[in-house]
């Protein structure tokens, strides 16, 4: 189905595939905005040193130097969250806050590419920020509006797996780890390299086998309610702690805030939610809820779409918010390339209008601007070759409707004939009137 | 208004800003759409030769390195020629001709910042271009398309200057130029230099006197009609030309050319077209109608829709079209710099709705799903602060209307008072039924 881009992890689509990638992004952005989530866009470049400068995790940026000779100080950004911290701290002055806002812009990853994995793709963001205090409620909405998003398109069933950061700090400094950040960064890798990878990275770290052992039992964990706070709580009893009295209120809190948030999703868009405590997320900025989302059957795609809650969106501290990412290209990819999703039409015109001859060309543009003004798309034929010709050219862009005007001499200009190219129904017709079944109208995204 | 964008060249938008442009963008998508257009749309990145190798012109290109290591092959596009040339030579074979397409897409230029001139802009793309003969009527159909996306937006009036490229080579070569091009390249500049300016460049090139005089008379002729014909004629007959039969009959054959596109447009869009014989455009690929757009009383910004008819899109030969492109996001820059446009608010939300108190949140969050449901775009209040408070947010936000749940002991849900804030008028309301005014249910852009 999907034609291979000849320019490994730079996806390209056909016009077809467009259409199915169009309809995604246009209902990212009708649910965002229905939300309250208000548009925005950067530009596709930051200095270097707020791409991560030298450190190592940087050398997946692109870099641009120009030919007339600047130096170089740009790269392309990877993320739109990088950007949207500049934006904040840059608008500060003007913006209202909690400021409530989607962003759906391609990113650039210098990534060896594979599967789903590119080096271009779309990112579709939304956040919430505040100027001081983020309520806990806004952790749960940002999940349900990408929930909501993600049921509005025609996908699998998305489930999004959720936990607390405050959850797992209380729990792993409780259980003796010093380096909470290392150990999760481990724990994050648990899909790939399994538990036995992880404790022997924890061990690496210097964490016992007890405390290995208990961490990976807490990210077994995982309920579509409430009730995995009782687990958590069992696990700590049967656990040898530090009796570290901030740790053990951490962890209540964490289990408090993760079990109101699985409740309140669910509660909101039925059956998405799980409390799953082996979500780790690699970054370290997060402070609260995490997220990632596997659909239903296609759980080797990865996360589509994750996130967390933060307490500092920019550099300086300040700006607290939560915000979900969902990777579009990899979805896209998927679905066009499993034939899951396809367009009912490669092209938008619902009609094609016949020429009768080069002399009567007129007569057909005028037809076209009475269904354009109608909102039906629709073309003239670019030759007045025989009927037949002009038919077959139609079936091969795959326009559902020929429209064979009157011959000039014999009345209304708008008046003529229509015809169904699948059935062969051919039906008298008047250009100011006449609508194409809602169906044949637009092209529409179906499952294949 | 606007503000300036911290990265020369690389302008950010306002929210509200941004749904200006969206509007120009939606609009555009709109009116090519129902034109028969597809959209596609290609990778940010070619191959550098792509670009135009090391010459002179590529000076503008932003060449892309990883920090990882890859040697420099790849820069930014600069247009959406380059990649469009790439995609339809790659995809003959499954491509439907002529193929009709747009697309609209960021490019890059590393060229010196001004006003009006960015380093990182939108363009809107359309072109059709045919395997092997493409009909003359198309140069005007692409010219419609463009006039009407371009009535379709609140600009100030297009106007569409037209030359064609044969009348203009039949001409020059018959009065004795050799160098056709180098020769469009100076009266390319004829806006910028003046025609002292232009003359001088001529002279330099070779060009004799005689014939430098003639083809800047032949530059000041315009007609909205085709009365511009007999004028080339009347100044062919009193200049001494070199009896060039096959010069001449170029000649010919471009007035007549120019004299149907210019009538074919202004039939459709009337007042639109106007021949102009001083329109250049400086490349050289072009070989028919050859397009300029200013807007009235803009004629500074330059032109803000250009391009023409050229015999080969792809360097091999074959696959002639014709195309024009929209400046986007000069456009943008002027019209929300001088507050020309404006968005009636810079949110999506037509509602806020208030919250009682924390533990009725779920009531308000019910309300807003059922307002959503009915696609009225709505935000639940963050806190539940006095309702002046509340309210006050609302208008710091832009948010039209607030509604009031009914305290959750009496009564349905769904039902309470809603208040045009503006006004201060409330009613009760039902959020399964009420409606905001058409006016309000999303933001609108307006003339300022």
């Amino acid at each position: 189905m999907s034609r291979l881009a000849p320019l490994s992890g730079f996806p390209e689509w056909s016009p077809s595939e467009r259409i199915v990638e169009t309809h995604l992004l246009d209902t990212l952005r009708e649910v965002f905005a229905l939300h309250g989530f208000g548009e925005i866009e950067t530009r596709a470049i930051e200095p270097l040193e707020r791409l991560g400068g030298e450190a190592e995790a940087s050398k997946e940026v692109y870099v641009l130097t120009r030919r007339g000779g600047d130096s170089a100080e740009f790269g392309l950004h990877f993320d739109l969250t990088v950007p949207f911290a500049r934006y904040v701290e840059e608008r500060q002055g003007t913006l209202q806050f909690p400021f409530r806002r989607f962003q759906i812009q391609k990113v650039w990853r210098g990534e060896r590419p594979q599967e789903g994995r590119f080096r271009e793709f779309y990112q579709a963001d939304i956040d919430v920020v505040a100027r001081e205090n983020l309520p806990a409620h806004l952790e749960a909405e940002v999940a349900v509006v990408m929930a909501r998003a993600l049921a509005a398109l025609p996908l699998p069933t998305a489930r999004m797996r959720m936990n607390d950061r405050r959850l797992v700090e209380g729990f792993y400094r409780g259980v003796g780890i010093s380096d909470v950040a290392g150990a999760l960064r481990s724990v994050d890798k648990l899909g790939k390299i399994g538990a036995q990878g992880v404790a022997t990275e924890l061990a690496a770290q210097g964490v016992s086998d007890s405390a290995a052992l208990a961490i990976l039992e807490l990210a077994k964990i995982q309920s579509p309610d409430a009730s995995f706070g009782q687990a958590v709580v069992d696990l700590w009893e049967t656990t040898p702690t530090q009796g570290d009295e901030q740790a053990q209120s951490l962890l209540a809190e964490g289990i408090n805030a993760l079990a109101t948030l699985v409740e309140s999703v669910n509660a909101a868009v039925p059956g998405t939610a799980i409390a799953d405590l082996s979500i780790a997320r690699g970054l370290d900025y997060y402070t609260g809820a995490v997220y990632e989302t596997t659909l239903e059957g296609h759980e080797d795609l990865g996360s589509v779409c994750s996130g967390g809650r933060y307490d500092s969106l920019v550099a300086g501290g300040g700006f607290p918010g939560v915000g979900m990412s969902i990777g579009v290209s990899r979805l896209v990819s998927r679905l066009v390339s499993r034939g899951m999703l396809v367009a009912t039409r490669s092209v938008p015109s619902a009609v094609l209008v016949a020429v009768i001859d080069e002399d009567n060309r007129g007569s057909s543009d005028t037809i076209a601007s009475r269904l354009r003004a109608r909102g039906i798309a629709c073309e003239v034929s670019p030759t007045a070759a025989k009927f037949g010709k002009q038919i077959q050219y139609a079936d091969r862009r795959g326009i559902p409707f020929v429209w064979f005007p009157r011959d000039g001499d014999d009345g209304e200009v708008g008046a003529g004939h229509v015809k169904d190219i699948r059935s062969g129904d051919q039906v008298p017709a008047d250009a100011d009137v006449w609508v194409p079944p809602a169906d044949d109208l637009k092209p529409r995204v179906v499952r294949g």
